[in-house]
């Protein structure tokens, strides 16, 4: 079984010259395909990028329901459905908008052909309905290119090295796209229901600005904490292969966010790229740890071997030999964690386990701040003003990330993205 | 362009052994997989047969009315769909009720794999929506089976000899059955929504009767005169490679109707296999028609040319230097036909067209007339002593077809089966 991936080892095809600079893969969510007259002004939107000398590629999700619905029909086939079966099912959803729309184009005058996963050369690893890319074989891809079509590909699917129908999970469409963009030498527009990335979720946040740019790195700790418009899989991929970013809406022509390397970005001005907030995560404390070598790891490792994915962790100073080990983690994954807890618990001498989902995480993400000391101490200081208690703290060298209560975290976004708004302001060159 | 039909020409795979004797292709059309209930049916009639000891192939057809929703997709897109776009779309249905039923057969606790028909080796011709096979290379279907896996095959689409998926037309599940039995060296069941194939359609003929057997060729004569049961088509593909084919019910357990080699019936009880009957044809008379040589002929190239189907045609004897020219076409050919024929007779010096849409045919079919004199007579007889008139009047070897008035057509049915009924009691052994 290959386990080199495409988002680990750079893979380069041999027999193919470098592709003319002039690329441009866009791809287009669920909600920008969900019907045929969406389709269309997909199809009207890849013909004028045609039309004004690019070499395109369209990657489209499945439209609308259509994933969710086969999806249903397997879970009402079969309590577990197979992993290579589930495949081979839910990776039509793709065939059929891309077929749909090489039929736009071509009313609309111009060539266009699409593409399955397995015919655009995206080969991936053999673990069916999360495969990872593990090359991209892009010999049609130039041959296509070169006759002048406008190329459609299925995205979220690919064919493994043993020649199964692939899907890559979550983010797999927008992987797709950029694997492309990277195997072409060309620019990835990923066009979707927002406008861009922004300085804090606007629906929350009172005076959120969209981000012109924003550094890969950047983008991957506000994925992780929490954003929604781009998932880190993808801005990994693109970041390692210099692939340039641009976040826009599917739904009018106005510029979005740019995620690019970090040399492109003014610095100065660049203290931070927004707050970010999530939900999704619980916290647990283990009580009265002993303090012995080897307990945390134990723990840890336990938990990783289960598949939960743990976020923040933090260990206060040991006093009188025993001391708290706290953590998040997805509440989705507190089922598993739970006893394997319990029973460690038990085994290490500890005083018990518990449990808390009414928390959240508030981060503030800046490349800039790095250089600029003072940072954190401006966020805590914010939170305390608006008497906001922070139970975790946890940083990186472009991140600070705060827990606290569930009931508190919008105001604690505002309230740390009001703080830092004069940077923001700067930044957007507002 | 590839030209060679697996319909015309034998191809045999030279690196494939021949397959062990007991392999069984089942085939199960659109209303036999309706829902997820009706697939695990057919997933555990395929058990069964695995149990039984055989090598099984299923062959599944879309659900219900999956892919006439693609189809009023793809119309929804395009006024004119293009013809590879439209393949990769409509291709779709076929592999989710194949996927899903792998995934049911593998909570029965067998293995089950389902393939696409590129996958399954069906390669065919470069015709978009219409493809006709031209080799089977089973050596993945070989493999499969040795491993001991009921291998589901997506029916009705193959892969051209130029790569791209290709659907294969009305019977094209049908045709991907018998194909694939022929390559494995297998029997061919057809499971299908009526019990088999009988003396007349049993919705119009009191008495009708089933039948335990068909010579391949009564199977064609009736396919081609209105039995809807089997087209032609596939019946074709066995009768060149000797494929045994059982129609049967998807709905119970009963033996169907075996369509196999003459042969292998008794013929001297064979004399009828069925009579049939068909509205779906009109017919064109073209009056008055200057009788020199080659007239008939510029007709029939045009109306071919122009793809229309012609099907009965009669020439009178000629009258005073002119004669008539009738023959029968299907009524959707219509719109086709007339402005060519209109032409063609001012250009000719006939008298004029006429249309009447307003016949049938009806048809009595047997291996065994053509060593019993007078089966024709006895069919005219019989009509005429139902008071029914006999418009045209075609024969085969081992056909009798006579186009009546098309509100006549059920009392004439009854009354030749009537005049038969001896001889089909006989031959099905009532």
């Amino acid at each position: 079984m290959t386990t080199i991936s495409y988002e680990a080892v750079p893979t380069v095809e041999g027999d193919v010259a470098a592709a003319p600079g002039n690329t441009l893969v866009m791809k287009f969510g669920g909600t920008s395909v969900g019907d045929t007259q969406k389709i269309r002004d997909v199809a009207r939107r890849l013909v004028t990028a045609r039309e004004a000398g690019q070499r395109v590629v369209g990657v489209l999700s499945a439209m609308g329901d259509t994933t969710d619905d086969l999806i249903r029909l397997a879970h009402e086939m079969s309590p577990k459905p197979h992993p290579r079966e589930y495949d081979m099912l839910v990776s039509v959803g793709e065939r059929i908008s891309n077929a749909l729309c090489a039929m736009a184009i071509r009313d609309l005058g111009h060539e266009a052909v699409s593409l399955t996963g397995s015919q655009a050369g995206i080969v991936t690893d053999t673990f069916h309905g999360k495969a990872k890319i593990v090359e991209v074989r892009a010999r049609r891809l130039h041959a296509e290119l070169d006759r002048d079509q406008i190329v459609l590909v299925a995205g979220f699917q690919g064919v493994s090295t043993e020649l199964e129908v692939t899907t890559l999970g979550r983010g797999g469409s927008d992987a797709t796209a950029v694997a492309l963009a990277s195997a072409l030498g060309g620019a990835c527009e990923i066009y979707t229901d927002v406008e861009g990335v922004f300085t804090a979720d606007p629906r929350v946040v009172a005076g959120a600005l969209k981000l012109p740019k924003v550094s890969y790195e950047e983008m991957l700790e506000m994925a992780a904490t929490g954003a929604r418009v781009m998932m880190a899989r993808s801005v990994e991929i693109a970041r390692r292969y210099g692939v340039p970013l641009h976040v826009r809406s599917a739904f009018g022509d106005s510029e979005g966010t740019w995620i690019t390397k970090e040399e492109n970005l003014v610095l100065e001005k660049a203290i931070i790229s927004g707050v970010t907030h999530d939900t999704s995560e619980a916290k647990a404390t283990v009580l009265a740890v002993p303090d012995r070598p080897g307990i945390a790891a134990r723990i840890f490792r336990a938990l990783a071997d289960a598949g939960v994915n743990i976020d923040m962790i933090v260990q206060n100073v040991s006093a009188e030999g025993a001391t708290d080990i706290s953590f998040t983690l997805p509440k989705t994954d507190l089922p598993a964690a739970e006893p394997i807890l319990e029973m460690l618990a038990a085994e290490i001498g500890a005083k018990g386990v518990v449990y808390d989902p009414d928390v959240a995480k508030v981060s503030l993400i800046g490349a800039g701040m790095k250089s600029h000391p003072g940072v954190a101490a401006d966020m805590f200081e914010a939170l305390g003003e608006a008497g906001i208690n922070i139970e975790i703290i946890s940083t990186s060298s472009i991140r600070v990330s705060c827990v606290v209560r569930a009931t508190e975290v919008e105001r604690a976004v505002q309230a740390v993205h009001d703080r830092f708004r004069g940077y923001a302001e700067e930044r957007v060159g507002a």
